[in-house]
Order: C-alpha cells, then structure tokens, then sequence
C-alpha cells in the first residue's frame, strides 16, 4: 500500500495531529510524520513534495496554522493530492489557518478538513486510497458501522439518563 | 476507470460547476452529473449515495450554497471520498458555504476546496483516481507543466508590455 | 398534547440541552430526548424524521454544533416546523453552527435561535404549541409576567447595592 | 384560521417580504401587513404586539435590516411566536441583521430564517399553523412533494443538456 | 446639572457597568442606574425613556449584551441622546453586541462606544453635559493632562526597567 | 449656538458626508465641514482639534473610511465629544472603518454611528447641543414625529398597494 | 540603488499592481516586475528569491488573491525584507488575501500593507531604501509634502463648494 | 548604525513587545523603547515621530491594540518606515487592532506583521536596517540557517518519539 506524509509545520501542533496519526495506525496505513515549516526549511519542503510520489507515498497531509502555507507549498510540487488541517493558533480561532489552506488558486487544490480536523484527515487519506484497496474500503465502512452502532449506544445511556 | 458524480444542490449553480466538469472532460474521466437537493429531495441524496459505490463511483463531488449540507448528507451515506465545492451565494460571500461544508465533525470529512473552486475539485478527483491510473497520473504531471509554462509565457509577456 | 423532539447531533451537547429540557418540563410540555447524528446515523435520523408527525411530535428541536446539518436534515424529511440551536464548539465561536442551521435554502426553514440559546427553543416550541392549547398560553403569558417581575426585583436589588 | 402578521420595519423591505407575502397567499393563509419601525414608531410597535393575540392572529413575521430590532421588540410584547426575517442591507451583507435577530437573550425567542429568506419565514408560519389545522398540513406535505418533483425535473432537463 | 441615566439590561452587566458609574462619579455627575429589559420589562424600557427629559435626565447610557436592542429601544422614546456599551457575551466575542447597537437606522443614532468601553460612555456622556458646564469642561481637561501625565510616567517607568 | 465641524478624511467622502451638512442645515446648527487627514494633513489635524473649542465648535465629526484614525486623533487633542462615521470603502464592506473608530481606548471615546450613517450624526450632534437649547430640543421633538408621521403614511400606502 | 522586485502571483494582478510600479517609477527606483505563481512555478519563486540578493535586488515586492502564499513563499528563500500586497479576489472581500499574508509565523515576516495597497507597497520600499540613499529620502519628504498640499487645496475647493 | 524605536501605546503591551526588544538586542540593533499613546499623548507622538530622524532612528515600531491608530499617527509625522504590531486585547481576537493598522490609506503605509508578531517586527527592521549594513546582513543570513537547523532538529526529535 502507498504509504501517507503527515506533515506539520511545527511540533507545536503535534497535539492536535497526534489523532490523525493514531487514526492512520488504526486502519493499518503505513506512514511517516515529519516536522518540515513551508518557511523555515522550504528546502525541506519542495524536497519531500517533489520526491514524495516516488518514494512511496500516495497521499501527503499537511497540518498548519496562522498564514497556513504548508498545504499550498507541498502541492505545489507534486501531482499527489494534499490533504490539508488548518491548525487553530492563538488569534482568529483558526479562520486564518482556514482560509489560508482553503482558497487555493486554480490548479493546485488543497482538500481541507475541519480546524483542528485532524482525525477526518486520515480518514479522508484512508477513503483515497481505498479506491484501489478492497480490504481498506472493508475497514471504512466498518468503521462507519462502528460510528452509527456508537451513537445508537450513547442515545439509549441517555434514555436512562433520562428516564432517571 | 470509476466514475466520478458531480451533484450539485440546484441547477443555479451550473455556471460555476461547468468548470468542474470541462475539467474533467479534459482529463477523460467519466462522470455523472445531477441536480439533487439535500433538503428537497433527501430521498433521492439518500439513494445515490448509499448505490454510488456499486454503481461505479469512486469520487463524489458536491457543490451547494448557503447551508451547504449537500457534502455532509452524501458523505453520511458512502465510505467514498466526498469533495466539496462551497457556492457563493448572494449574502455572506460565501463563507456560510465554506463553513457549512468544511466543517464537519470527527468521523465523516469533507474535502473542502475554495469558494466556487469548481475546476480544482476536478483535479483533486483525479489526483484521487489517479493514485491506481498511472495514464491519469501522467495527465496531472503534465497539466502542472502546461500550468507552469502558461505562467512563464504570461511573465514573458509582461516583460514586453513593460519594455513598451 | 402534541410531544416534542429534542434531538441532540453528539451527547456532549447535553449541558447546554438541559437547559431546554428543563423548560420544556416546567412546561409541563410531553417531549422525547434523543442523541442522533444527522451523519453518524442518518438512517437514525430519516426514520425519526419521517415518522415523527405519525408518531405524535408537534415539533422538533434540533441542536448541533460545527457543520450543523442536523436541523436541516431533520426537515428535509418532515413537514413538521424545525428549530435549530446552533452550538458553540471549540473554534469559530459558534459562527459556523449558527450560518450552517440559519442561511437554509428556500423550502426547507429551519426556525434559528441564538447560539447555545437552549430555554428559547423550548419557549419557542411552547409558543408554537400553544396556537391551539389556551392553557399553554396562558403559561408563556405568566411566564412572561415571571420574567418582568424577576428584573424589576433585580433593579430593585441594585437601588439597594447602589445605595450602600 | 388565524391570521399571520408580516411586519416590515421599511417600506424599503417590501421587494423582499412580498415573497413572503405571496407565499402566505398560495396557501391561502390569512394576513396583514404593515410597515412599522420599532424606533422610528414604537408605539404602533407596541400597540400592535400587545393587541395582536386578541385581534385574531397566530404568528408575527418580522422583517428588518441593520440593527434589526424589530422581531425583538414585537416579542417583548406578546406571548405569539416571532419570526425573523434579517434584511440584507448595503453594508455588512446582512451579517448586522442576523446577529440583531437570532442572538436574542433567554426568554424572549425570534425564530429566525435565513438572510433575506422571505419565502422560509411564510412556510415556518404555515408549519406552525398547520400544528392544529389538517387541511393547511396536507398542503404543507404537498408543497414538499412539488418542491422535489420540481427538483428532479431540472435535474433531467440537466441531463439533457449534458447529452447535447 | 441633568442627570446621567445609566441603563444595563441584565444585572449581569454589572462588573463592566461599574466602570462607568465610577467615571461619573469621579466626575461629580449626578445619575441613576437601573436594569431594564428591553425584551423583558419593555414596558419599564417605554415609561423610562419616555419621560426621561422631563424627570431631570440629560443623557442615557445603555449596555446590554448579544441582540442588544437596549440603546435603540430607549432611543426610540426620547429626543435625549443615547449612549450604547456593547458588552461581550460568551459567544461571538461582543461582535453581535455591537452591530446590534451601531447600525441603528437612519433617524434614531445610537452613540456607540467600544465593547465593553463603560469608561468611554462616562466620558462621553460627561462631554455632552460639559457643552453647558464650563466646571465640567474644565475636569474634563484636567482629565486629558492626568491621563497624559499617567502615560509619561508608565514611560520612565519603562526607562528604568530597560536600563536595569 | 456652538457650530458643528464636519470633518472627513478626503473629498471621495462627500457624497456620504453631504447627508450630515444637510440634516445639520435642516436644524439651522451652524457648521463649519473641512477636508482635513489624520495621516497627510496631522498638523492641519492638531491644530483645527486643539483650537476647537475656542473658536466656537461644541461638537466635532469625523468621516473616515478603512484605517479611519481620524475621529481618535481629533479627540486626543479636544475635550470636545467627537461623532465618528465610519465610511464604507472599497473592501472589507466598512468593517475596518467601524472598528478603526469604535473600538477606542479607555480615556477617549469616539461616539460611533452606524457605517455611512451620516444623517445619525447630525442628528447626535443636535441632540448634543439641545441639551442647553430649548429651540432645538422641540426641533427635535418635531423631527421625531415627523418620522413616525412618515411611516404611518408608509404604512397607509402599503395597505392600499396590497389591497389592488 | 538597489532594486525592487514586483511579484505577482497572476497577470491578472496586474492593474492594481500598476500604481505600485508607477510609484516606483515616479521616486525613480529601479524594479523588475515578473508574474511568478508560488503554487504553478514554485521553482521559478525559489530561483527568483534565491538569488535576488545577489542579483541586485533590495526589497522584493509580493501581491497575491486568495490563499495568498506568494509573500511568504518568497521570503522563505531570501534575507531580503518582503513586502506583501493581498489582493481582493471574488470572494471573501480580500480578507483571506490579507490573513493569508499577514499572519506570518515567527520568523519569517512579511511586511504586509492594506488590501490592493499597490501604491504603499511602492512608499514602504522606497523608506526602506531611504535609509542609506539621501536622495530618496528628500523625495519621500517632499512626496509627504506635496499630498499635505493636495489635501489643502482639497479643503479650499471644498470650502467653495460649501460657499455656492 | 542608525536606531530602532519601539513604541508601545500601553505599557500592558510589554509581555508581547518584549519579544521583539529581545531579538533586536539578539542582532545587536541599537533601540529605544518608549510608551507613548497615540491619543493620550499625542503631542509626544508627534514629537517623537517629527525628530525621530533627526535623532538617529532608521525604523519606527509600533505596537497598539483595539482601534490601534498609533502605527498609522506615527508614520503621519515622519518619512521613516513605520512596522506595526497589531496587539491582541480581551475582545474581538485582535482583528480590531489587525484592520486598524494594515488598511492605511494611499500614501502613508504601515508595515504590518501578524497579530502579536513582535518577533517579526524585529526582524523586519533588521531587514531594512541591513539594505546598507552587511554585517547585520550576514547575522540575518545566519538567523535563517539557524531556524532551518532547529526545524531539522524537531523532525529528527520526532522521528524518535514516533518510533518509541
């Protein structure tokens, strides 16, 4: 199986991104995380991307707040598709990281989950490579069969919740 | 190759999805379009997206104004990817859209890209397909190319209005 | 008397859902409580939606938060009247709940009150109910004079404070 | 049945309210509507809230723009449910107008509908009225039958365009 | 000398509002507080600005939080000059509170100072009365020259601090 | 009586500013308008401020738009109450012009109307003024029910329209 | 003298661009102005900031729509100060352009001027270079001087107006 | 070399402006550190920025909060390029104080960096600084070198967590 990039722009954000990485290892998709800044390593940066889809990789998650470039970056170098996390900083509750990843130009897209979406984003990453990967797919749509099955729980403990 | 679906919410939203699909025309990928509402014809959002699988999907596009929930509703009922392409509508610039769909809760993601960012939903289709199409891969390859030097020519082209 | 429907997208808008429980009892209002997620279980949430007239709901009250489909959802598949209680989650302040419920596309309105504004919802279904039941009427008119009453001995309370 | 009140705070609204108004007439709902401002007379204002259960109506549309306080100010003064429509005026693209309307404080709900939903605020009405009046409740379950056989026509007719 | 009103809708409002009664009183001005509802003892928020003039008051400063009709509702009742403090509630960080309050509509200003500005509204109101009152004129420019030495201050206070 | 000055940051602003000189001209308030930047003309900006009050102004109003600095540097140098207008500009639909001048610091307030609302200025000015001018308090009184007049008739031709 | 560099991300940039160049050109400073997009010819914006220390360059110029990563992108690459014009796209009024460039992480800043300020992105490079050209620095002076003039004899045209 | 001031409008913004002395001592920048407040003193505004060339400043820094007009009167007075600070205070997430600085009329611009960028303020004045001093050219040169090898640090710090 190709194998997913977890990138974050700073080990600041490991905390939110540590649940996109717990989800990858979930449904078994091998991985690799690194810390690589769009602006403090762009060498970094344009390095992984351009070898990215010969080294292995099939899909590239970027995770990054305030002026969130990373995602842009990233793609900009390579022909994979770039999932992109905005991350909430200190000010403006993440709408900066979010419009930052979100309003690509023409050409060069950036699929954005949620602020601090990191979880959606290994899933997303999953649903992608599970178009040519039948035992993945399996695993999404138990995992979905697990979400419903959690909720229908969590609605009857409210029941006797109620009920008391 | 597996299809991609390209629902939009209401047929006013033709003129911007029209990118959307000459995008992927362009990149020979087969597709389906249809106006389907979340909230007119639930029914119907429900039926297409719990048979898209089956039916030879492997992306779904989904494009809707204002409390866009068109991406939410068709991701609730597919383990496929689920693009979203959030329309300007004619109060809130569009970032009642942008919200409605980027943000989704833990477990079911939407791939966001920008407002009324049709052509770029096409392209992340096809990096998705492509990541099991070497051919379509190569497309994509060559399209930044052709990005590239369309941008380079436009350079060249400045340099000369400049120089008059 | 008709019940009403409170349905919450995740348990853990309880705390703020309390609060329109708890009026709906001082009501003396018949009501159901649920946990359904309008994308988690949205079978969960069309069959409770299509049956809900049926089975004896006047109205239902819908509370989410995020990419707040679930009142939108809810009344796409009933004719019965929908209010939203946008939640304030973790980022945007409770902006993207209360554009995702508020700005719904004509047809389908989902009856918006403030963010984590939980005791208007009640109040607002009372209101509702009690076009056709004088004694609910006659309750939201003392509740009204309750809640005069209740400012005129805070001012009171303040002449007090002030005069110290 | 009881009359519905479409309350506009200009006569600058009416391009908008007369969907609403047209609305209540194709189902055949009863109503009068004025142009009252909550600051410029508020005792028309009051006047007509305090009095409007004893004259016969059931619901209270109110239209404003701005600092739109004219929902809140007709609720302070009668036990009927308000709902609210926020008008998009030249600034702010009616974000001024939704916040004014729907953040009302606990006790006193506006039940408010989309940024110029006009149509919304008269089908919220009828799903009110329609609580204890079957004939108005059937017309309200037709009227969703139309609004997807009307939804599946257009996307036929796109799928002949698309052939072309 | 007239009397300042100072108006809050929730008593709530009390620990900003206190700011305010402390700058009039630091000024000499006479004035009364009271809580008013502008949504709960509308009658209290007529009866009060109504005779407002008549019963000795110059000014009226009004605060109140979310949809904060206070300051146009009082308004709407008295030729006096209303002064409105948006205060921040716990979502929307004040935003609601002040577009509630500025955008009043043609004809019916509301002096609007910053959330949660109570000082500035004392001051303000203080300003207005000082237009007749050359004593208060003059505290008013001594308060200018105590401000300006307080800063000058706060900077050597600074030079001591670098230079150790 | 003390004149009124109407300042506005450029000459681009008059269209707006012109329905503040007329309202002002309807109430016979004599007025002085300049155009006068805070940024390109600071010393224009010192001198016309701190010479205010001896050269007969009682009020100041200040018309700026984007980055509007002008209403907060006039009153760092006058004891007078400055009006500020925010003026509505080529972005940001007049947002950073409201914030500009209303989110001012503890010890100088600007009395902010709403976006473009130049007649509420005028209007706030009289009331000012009024406070030791019995003539032009009734003009005011007039003023006021001249407008409830207006909408009365409004409201009148309104039930005609509706009755054809 | 060293020069300035004018980057934008797309020709169609272009006639805002414009009165940045023409500034430049009326203080007499030598620039190149180039179309370099950060995402389709990111190794072009690599090679260009690279090596325009060394090529002559002392400010470098971005102006970019929507995720606009072009100021960013560029100042990772170069020592050189970075000036950043965001530029109003079709959505979202220029707000995502100027989060996009302004809320740079530590580090790496962009200096980033008003939304389409073209032309003060011009001044700023020109005070940059001031600081060791004495030349240029008298002409910002006398720039400074002459826009005080214009603005003055604005107030003299407007004081006429007024007089008819 | 020619001085670098600092200028805070409160001495509550010293937590955040510390940053920014602090790495201007790290680059060996000869500074001054002043609170001066834009509208409590603003005759020591205009004296500074009028004599700050005059007095061996190269570059002004101001950092301001709110309605942050300190940036923008400071640049009013003086041909200097002027860096500003948008401050983050208690409400409205510092966008206030972000709008307030960067959108500055044609002809006096601010260089604005991110919300409580001081650090970036440093760095940015050192760029210009070092158009002419080759010596502080080359510490930026270093100051780069040294980001790039901490991020290279994190990553590798990563990679061992990962593989615990």
């Amino acid at each position: 199986m190709k194998k997913v990039a977890v990138i974050m722009g700073s080990d600041s954000d490991l905390p939110v991104v540590k649940k996109c990485i717990d989800q990858l290892k979930a449904f078994d998709i091998p991985y690799e995380a690194h810390v690589i800044s769009a602006h403090r390593t762009p060498a970094q940066a344009e390095k992984f991307a351009s070898s990215a889809a010969a080294n292995g990789f099939g899909v590239i998650i970027a995770a990054a707040g305030k002026a969130a470039h990373l995602g842009g970056v990233l793609a900009a170098y390579t022909p994979l598709p770039v999932i992109g996390i905005p991350i909430k900083s200190s000010t403006m509750d993440g709408l900066d990281s979010l419009l930052s990843m979100v309003q690509m130009p023409s050409g060069i897209p950036v699929a954005t989950v949620a602020i601090d979406g990191a979880q959606n984003a290994a899933i997303l990453a999953a649903q992608m490579l599970a178009l040519s990967d039948d035992a993945l797919a399996e695993k999404l749509v138990a995992f979905k069969a697990d979400m419903e099955a959690g909720v229908l729980k969590k609605d009857a403990a409210l029941q006797e919740t109620l009920a008391q």
